[in-house]
């Protein structure tokens, strides 16, 4: 039997698409995963199913929509009967595993109701997200918040790093010149060297917790969950990577005045929070955008650093490697900062997959356009495994085909999402009720449209429109597509997988079965 | 503080909505259910939200819909996490109770994977779907099925009943002229009379039951589920019910000729099913509908025995009964047998609702037609417990309000359901794959629409057509009508409750709380 390969499932946080090289950014040097996607392949058109953390990772680990889920925002809690990637994996074999953040919120009323133990070895599973926690980090550590026992903050206290909570004063703070603290949280900082050494940074800590799993999973197929927390906010780089891009080399922001002038009273709303005012302007955009993308560039030289290892420990040839990010961010592009709506600057993320094995040599470095969606990897992960598909559960689709330069015919032509901003004070601002923010998204090769419950939709022209910066979804002469849209979503939406634990082989076995088990009925 | 009211839900199973004499049946006597309404209220417009037993009792057990559940099938397991009447209730004091059916199937796979103890106190509650099993019972035991222990069997054989399944010989069967066991299940012996003496009959039985449990619960608030088996087939009525009724008694059929003739190809694929040909014969339904309401007549006289015994302990004035069912039966009407499909056969149910308490005084003796849903009931009875409404995950409404004439002005102008047929026949004999055969429904006072996946709808127009039988589906005429059902639909659908363990409370709570947890962003 082939040995199955190992899946190192790499995920950066809020990690736009167009920030790669290969992808076509001008300045930003991203070696490692230009390599990668050389001699793997890229997926240029890969979106994920929420726009923010919590809704889009839950979509990744359970390969359903959230619409099916119910997490559809940040710290909804998953429900509990959700199988997750290590639920897929672990029956074949797997060691599956956690290094850094999930954002999973467990459903704890449920745990209490039906008395399930969560310290009990499959309460911890639930509540890691199916994840083995080797490392647990969701990487915001305010003191407010942050966790006396936080394994990161016990290892800087080890370097030698002092306080409660070196997170907050040394990976999270930079020093102003009288040596005062400044901290990370405050954009205007952001073009100062974090307190942290590069080598004990966030990002270079995950990567030797990773490497340390690896080493110590020498005789089992494991997949790891290596994700990190970077290039997320704090905008805070250690050195070099603070400096090594200015703002000659940030990308001229993508936003007309005329999207002001004419807007979307959700997109109006959201232009209104300090995170969009404040990356409106170029002074903001030029002081946090070197750092995201020298954030960026230290992600990929450790991408580099574990492709080393991986040689060096001789698993590089029977290991899929598959990086990818959970959402964008705006960055000022459409004058918002942040991520929560379906601009593709949020809902395109960066998808290369390099599997080592001679199926997949057809394809090395090849950039596929057909759409891929996060929900896709589960799936994936479960046919490279080996084990048997699930589609009566199971709502995206293996990639693994594509890889093999074997589409099927019926690959899809439409992304969607789903999500709300009922968190967000643009909910409020907007006179909204609760359940009144849930909000859509379905993207077609040609169109772009975003459906909001109480408020009017925004739709481009992708053909005509790339940039997504004329709304179209007031134009009487666009209303056809709008319905056609409707109907995209319509249809989407009655094809849930609600019947998750009954197997299609089990439903075609009791189809019209009832007098084989005594049960009869309108025989005369 | 005023007492808690008991609460009495009696649920009929396949009892149609025409068959009480005070909804207009000319020849079916039901003077208990006659006078409940008399004194309390009838619900002309009552819904259930699935065809079938399994998919309706879940929605009524939950307060949701199917759509939100997913157990919109018989034998698709509740989703472990939906919380049920039992868990409203018993916070507020409540014991809360079965003796009866369910249909309850619960998820045993996720129940394993997360370790839960199906024979713990909470692993009880959830395998009998929030209900305290005083006795279950769901009233189908063959013997390939039936359970050594069924309580049932124990009570027959302890009156002198003989045999290992005294539920097949006596219950679920009759003599023939030269005393040869003629059984239930064949619909030929419906007119004689079962081999059970009636006070040893199934609703005999569980209405002893029922009593046991009241006697045993006199200081407490309760809400007993009493949950009857008929007039469900088996078709088979003891004596007298056997006979009470004869072929002279029974309605016209409704269908028509034409309704074949142009027909819908589920309609047509369920009218080539073996119950639906033999129902569609005018001696099987003169043989079977007067034993359907003898068995009507039977379950009236047992509410009438209750309501005695309920003033001779005292527990009267203090005891809502609620008398409902969880769909209807075709009995031929539009050359069909069995349930499964929408049409308001299947789909409307009896309602009848006595409040015994002063604030119900107002509305005594009224028929309301306003569309009262099955998964209001949970909500109700939550709001007559006095427990705090949840509205971010019931989708039902309490009718309470509409018993004191108090009816909210947004009250609902539709209804709604959605089902399967993927278990039945008709799916193979259209060549649909296992996710290929989910339905929908919605009905206005105007329209009734059923949304095939796969197939072409099915419309009527009840303003002219109140029968159902004229399909409009096609007509090119009522094109605009199906866009405007499936934009209902579609309205629908997203308004699912998906946030389901997140509180309106807890969310205001925490809309634009970040900076309050030290957490900063976009921040200058």
């Amino acid at each position: 039997m082939t040995k199955k390969p190992n899946i190192l499932y790499i995920m950066a946080d809020q990690h736009r698409a167009d920030y790669l090289a290969c992808a076509g950014h001008p300045t930003l040097k991203t070696p490692n995963l230009d390599r990668l996607a050389a001699q793997g392949v890229r997926f240029s058109q890969a979106y994920v199913q929420a726009p923010v953390c919590g809704g889009s990772r839950m979509c990744s680990y359970t390969g359903r929509y959230a619409f099916s889920h119910g997490a559809y925002y940040n710290n909804y809690p998953l429900r509990i009967d959700e199988k997750t990637i290590g639920d897929y994996l672990r029956p074949e074999g797997y060691r599956v595993a956690l290094v850094g953040k999930t954002h999973m919120r467990p459903d704890m009323e449920t745990c209490e109701r039906l008395g399930l133990d969560p310290e009990s070895a499959d309460g911890v599973l639930m509540r890691q997200c199916g994840f083995e926690p080797v490392e647990r980090d969701d990487g915001l550590h305010p003191d407010q918040l942050v966790d006396p026992n936080l394994a990161y903050n016990r290892y800087l206290k080890e370097q030698g790093y002092e306080g409660d909570n070196p997170w907050h004063e040394y990976a999270n703070a930079a020093e102003g010149e009288n040596g005062e603290l400044l901290s990370g949280w405050f954009l205007r900082n952001a073009r100062r060297p974090a307190r942290v050494k590069e080598e004990h940074s966030e990002t270079a800590y995950m990567t030797d917790r990773a490497m340390d799993f690896i080493r110590e999973t020498p005789d089992r197929p494991w997949c790891l969950h290596l994700s990190y927390i970077k290039p997320h906010w704090p905008y805070m780089a250690p050195a070099p990577y603070h400096s090594m891009y200015g703002p000659e080399d940030i990308l001229e922001a993508n936003r007309t005045h005329d999207e002001k002038a004419d807007c979307n009273p959700v997109l109006a709303a959201f232009m209104q929070h300090e995170e969009s005012l404040n990356f409106s302007k170029e002074e903001v955009r030029k002081t946090v955008i070197p750092t995201y993308m020298g954030l960026i560039s230290q992600l990929d030289h450790h991408l580099g650093r574990m492709r080393r290892f991986l040689e060096e420990i001789g698993q590089a040839e029977n290991t899929i490697i598959l990086y990818t990010s959970d959402h964008g961010d705006y960055l000022g592009d459409h004058w918002l900062g942040e991520k929560d709506l379906f601009h593709d600057e949020i809902m395109q993320v960066p998808m290369i997959v390099y599997d080592p094995r001679p199926q997949a040599n057809e394809t090395r470095g090849r950039t596929i356009d057909d759409f891929v969606e996060a929900i896709d990897l589960a799936p994936s992960f479960l046919d490279w495994s080996g084990g048997e598909a699930q589609p009566h559960r199971l709502e995206g689709r293996s990639i693994a085909p594509l890889l093999q330069d074997r589409k099927p015919d019926d690959w899809r032509s439409a992304v969607f999402a789903d999500s709300c901003f009922a968190l967000r004070d643009a909910r409020k601002d907007l006179g909204l009720e609760p359940d009144g923010a849930r909000a859509f998204m379905v993207r077609t090769s040609h169109w772009k449209y975003m459906r909001f419950e109480n408020q009017p939709p925004v739709l481009y022209d992708l053909q005509n429109d790339p940039k997504e910066l004329k709304d179209l979804g007031g134009s009487n002469a666009h209303a056809g597509v709008r319905a056609e849209m409707d109907g995209l979503l319509f249809d989407w939406m009655r094809k849930r997988k609600l019947r998750t634990t009954v197997s299609d082989a089990e439903l075609e076995r009791r189809t019209g079965g009832a007098k084989s088990r005594g049960i009869y009925f309108g025989v005369w």
